[in-house]
């Protein structure tokens, strides 16, 4: 019996819990930060709060206590958003076991140190391997997920041993893992994608259709890739499920959050009132200034994310975003210095 | 004055003779092959078959008669399927100056040959200047190009002065057009999209979600650049516009006409069915058996592609496709041997 401590109860951090759960031969704990939705989550096998509709596992645990939580536990799956990430790892860190693997499923950077979150990781428990820390990402929206979607999805460890192990922990019938060394890369790709996200969703709030919508997503890629490369990624990451994979689904998807924010945007609303509005965290919201001044730092143009993140300060208006971007002096597709 | 002939008035073809007939310094002749079609654009200034509701530009002339279009042209833009290029072609050619650039339209391939549109124009003028054929690709949905959507596009052209001179012919404020000297990359890329966009179309059709939708995307882009680099096109071509960029809007646009042909299989209606009620080409139902056999004859594996035209021509099931290509046995995902 392996078990395994979910740590929040957000739509994702449900769906990959109940995958894990639904191998008779893991013990799942789903840590909820509120007590009234562990003990509903415990009741009624439903979440009813981020995944309504959805029946989990009988065998999937939740609790409000985090140690509880995390009592044996030989996997932690960290499913907390960006800014809570280092407080409730800081909270949990004793009880986790040095040889334990953490998983993280954040697809964001910590604003305040421009830390991923496995290096946030790596921040708060020094001592750990590092190559048991690394992440569950790809075209992974958690709903679909949760229905049986089939899905293909990676999980980045550097240790391979690790990724073999958690590869069979989260495999089921529909949700498929592949294993890729490359941590950072599949990081960066992850939270850069939500930024591209936002500009294909102001693109299409503002109207603009199918042919921009595509150059947004194809010259995302481009910048996103150029990051994740200059910070020592794999190319190959940025051609896979992690990169255009999970780019794509986010920024074509309906369901997906950022996207929402950026179509919110363009039809002319304020930031406050449409992040008032939302249940869940956009994560691409928080992580864009990061992002911007992660690439500057690297020295990296990344021309959609600068203008995303001007949008989001207040800097820039949503209807120059897309002819900005657009309608640059014309030129060969790949020049030499790009 | 620039002489620019267009042969074929079907919504693209349309589309683009109004991209260079917005410039006063163009002559442009839109060849129709319906006289009654002809006499219509002509007198109306609207191709109403093809392109309802898009009022083209006053001076943009079009005709039934092949060497009426041609006369005095130095710029030949094919905007024939595939089926009747070479025929066209080929009643055309006497009034093609040794010196015109060819442009091709079509993403197809001949059934009967194997070979692209460039192919089939070298094989037809076999004195022509290879230099001056080329292609003009990319996300470009035609009613969006109509309609003045920001749109980016790309003229290959392995000589550079052409490629050069036709970006200047279609460039308008709103269609940005880059050059890339690698045109059996575009043309491949451009042909083998629609056979994934088919698959795309199936998968939606059959109620998969945007998961699904995202990983046959990445995996597609992977099987049509491994295609187009065993037959010596450039790997950045496949992340760029005409790669990419054409795949992205094609397989998630409701507008693509080979995303909807899958979309009317996967919802259980038969190919005649679909074809019979299609006013226009499809291009991705005839060139798929050919995209597989260039595959096979170059020893390049394309499960997607084989899977569509398993499903074309009768021997494979529609609820059969997802399944297989989803649910293989998970492993790393980038193999050496890949």
């Amino acid at each position: 019996v392996t078990r395994v401590a979910v740590i929040g109860a957000g739509s994702w951090g449900t769906a990959v819990a109940a995958l894990a759960a639904s191998h008779a031969e893991h013990e799942v704990v789903l840590w909820a930060r509120e007590p009234t939705l562990a003990a509903a989550i415990d009741r009624s096998h439903e979440n009813a709060t981020y995944l309504p509709g959805i029946f989990l596992p009988a065998s999937l645990r939740s609790t409000s206590e985090l140690l509880e939580a995390a009592r044996d536990a030989e996997v932690f799956v960290m499913g907390v958003p960006s800014h809570g990430f280092r407080p409730v790892l800081v909270a949990l860190a004793p009880a986790i076991p040095v040889d334990a693997a953490i998983v993280s499923l954040c697809k964001g950077v910590e604003q305040e140190t421009l830390q991923t979150m496995t290096q946030v990781v790596a921040d708060v428990l020094p001592d750990h391997a590092r190559g048991s820390i690394g992440v569950l990402t790809g075209p992974n929206l958690a709903r679909e997920v949760a229905e049986g979607q089939p899905t293909a999805a990676v999980v980045a460890f550097t240790d391979e041993v690790v990724a073999t192990r958690l590869q069979q922990i989260f495999m089921t019938a529909t949700f498929r893992v592949y294993t890729n060394p490359d941590v950072v890369g599949c990081e960066i790709a992850g939270a850069a994608k939500n930024v591209i996200a936002i500009a294909a969703g102001i693109a299409a709030g503002l109207g603009y259709g199918d042919n921009t919508k595509a150059t947004l997503i194809t010259r995302g890629l481009a910048e996103l890739a150029r990051l994740g490369v200059a910070l020592d990624g794999e190319p190959l990451t940025f051609s896979g499920l992690a990169g255009m994979g999970d780019l794509v689904a986010t920024c074509t998807s309906e369901k997906s959050r950022n996207r929402t924010v950026g179509f919110q945007l363009g039809l002319g609303r304020t930031l406050d009132e449409i992040i008032t509005e939302m249940k869940m965290v956009a994560e691409g919201v928080k992580s864009t200034s990061a992002i911007v001044a992660i690439a500057n730092a690297a020295g990296v143009e990344m021309p959609i994310a600068s203008a995303v993140a001007a949008v989001l300060d207040g800097s820039g208006r949503v209807d120059e975003l897309v002819p900005a971007l657009m309608l640059r002096r014309a030129t060969a597709e790949h020049r030499p210095s790009v």
